[in-house]
């Protein structure tokens, strides 16, 4: 354990190598059907990976927040994508970004798209946002009126520039298996590509569509005729994605190494520090339906043995976790030890820690960090 | 809407009035048994918050970590107590703050025990963590051998000095009603007596009781014969503490104000933003088991209208809201509103959110601030 004993409180550790190796398999896959990758940068909210991609040749990225996109922004990259219905209160900042940058945005009500159009001086990419049936967010696609006449709107307008048709189907990420997967991403291309045909019908001009969640980008080999692809937690993966079969154990890029502080072995658990506050609070059913927030792997000199199983997290307070081990791993475990927690969700596990750790020890930083 | 038309992004509002309401009802009930209060800041994290604290006479408190003690000692706070068991690994950073401030720990096992013993130089104040039915951590109150031992060992060392039994009856916030928390009250109150009057009668030297959650705080007039009482909760309540019965509505003295940027009026919901990573993810049940991250009320010039629930978060993902409307109220709301989520967890939703507005728009930071 010597590279990692610097660990005295809990702390983000992010194998480099895993994640890019996860980079390197999507990348290879997309090239082949030349569709354009906008990877979505919530998943790490981080300059320093952000040039992960930029050193692949990637420019076009996509955010979830204007806050965000400033931060990218003001790391050089050019070509933005902030895929959440815009908030309207925030045009200032949306004004301003889009003079600095090539910057693309959602829409999906006409009273936005004509908020926009009054309020910007230069022109903005604009995706329609489709509900394909994940039932978040979205013109439902079947609302054929709806969506023509907010598209005729955007074509009669100076300063909004419709891309095309853009949809996330989020329900893939409660879908139970390959095939279920595969049956909710092409029902819903199917469903974008009936749009996209009666617009272009209407002689309306070339329409594009714009996917992407971890689920497919997982497990399909062929994506179908889209223009462009925007998954974001394929780069960590996570206890949810391994649980739904997206990856393996040893795919999960980062954990969280947790000190151990009290151990009970009447019960088979221990208390780490480690909680709400770390993981926030998204969790996996296990094979036996018990809650998880996370998998226990024992922490190795060059990172964690993600084969290795010896618990999982059952509970989390603010800063207390409970860990509840597998028969005899208890043995093993002693007060001062640190332990790794596979989490049940990165995305919401990195913003909540912040900063990163990687195998040397190296502080990588996110717009979330304490400065 | 004139005061509070800064807000363009999920803000967390702080009423300071119902919050020193809160507080100065807890003083009072307190004050009246003789009872040291140290409430448990973790809830509010805020130095600018101690400070009301500190006004109104009380100087010990209790955080939940070595930073947050580290926090709060840099405030000028002098006797903190750190809630949380030993986390040996930071003893360098536990041994600095003992030579700072009158610092008091929870140990639960001799091995602790001895790690600080062998490791401090200056002495500090020691309770022994019980478990009095609650089942997180801490010795198991009938394991009096356990007990006995530790207490001895304590009893012998140079700088370890004992204070008396510890214990959270964090049981109290999934109790169904005031008797059961009484019950659950009484009974560990009970538990913590019969291990002082053992110890007392062996001749080792006088014991305290330090108890304290919300609920208990709440609905007890008589908080028995105790020394030390920590509640954190109580200052801001939540939905959480509303549904159990603990406060009012209007009691809940913080929300987050987020806008609304999509309305679906075919299924009576709003989309917002403003979701796990504002909110955390804790929930409640509501009358009809359906499950709500918050509750959501409309703003007003001076805050927000606490007993007018228009709806609740129904989901929440990383920075979207979906909002449920009750029977006719989404007529009412239009995207680039604003409107309040009451949150379900308000220790969590400090936690994440990391800094106050206030109603007059002052920022209040936390030890969290992004700075």
């Amino acid at each position: 354990m010597a590279t990692l004993s610097f660990i005295k409180n809990p702390t983000l550790l992010l194998d480099e190598h895993i994640a890019k190796n996860n980079l390197d398999k999507l990348i290879q896959k997309l090239k082949k059907q030349q569709i354009i990758f906008r990877p979505h940068f919530k998943t790490h909210q981080s300059a320093e990976i952000g040039e992960w991609f930029r050193e692949r040749g990637i420019n076009q990225i996509t955010v979830s927040s204007v806050e965000m996109a400033e931060y990218f922004a003001q790391s050089g990259w050019k070509d933005i994508l902030i895929a959440f219905p815009v908030n309207i209160l925030e045009i200032e900042s949306i004004s301003r970004l889009s003079r600095l940058i090539k910057l693309s945005l959602l829409v999906e009500s006409l009273e936005t798209a004509q908020t926009l159009e009054k309020s910007l001086t230069n022109s903005v990419g604009i995706w329609v946002k489709i509900d394909v049936g994940a039932g978040r967010t979205g013109i439902l696609w079947n609302a054929t009126d709806e969506i023509e006449r907010l598209v005729r709107y955007i074509n009669s307008t100076k300063n909004l520039n419709l891309l095309g048709l853009l949809a996330h189907s989020g329900n893939t990420y409660h879908a139970q298996g390959i095939q279920e997967i595969q049956n909710i991403y092409f029902e819903a291309l199917d469903r974008l590509k009936s749009i996209k045909g009666f617009l272009e019908s209407m002689q309306l001009e070339k329409i594009k569509i714009s996917v992407g969640d971890t689920p497919s980008a997982s497990i399909l080999e062929d994506f179908g005729e889209i223009d462009e692809f925007r998954p974001g937690n394929f780069l960590f993966y996570d206890v949810q994605q391994f649980q739904a079969g997206m990856c393996k154990m040893e795919n999960i890029a980062l954990c969280v190494a947790c000190p151990v502080v009290s151990i009970h072995k009447d019960r088979q658990e221990a208390v780490i520090y480690g909680g709400a506050i770390h993981f926030s609070k998204d969790s996996v059913k296990l094979d036996d339906e018990t809650l998880a927030y996370g998998i226990v792997v024992p922490i190795m000199d060059n990172g964690w043995d993600a084969n290795h199983s010896v618990g999982y997290l059952k509970s989390v307070s603010q800063e207390h976790g409970v860990i509840r081990f597998y028969e005899n791993e208890i043995d093993n475990f002693h007060v001062g030890d640190i332990i790794c927690i596979l989490p049940a969700h990165s995305c919401l596990t990195v913003h909540a820690m912040r900063d990163y750790i990687n195998l040397d020890g190296k502080i990588i930083s996110t717009m979330n960090s304490k400065g």
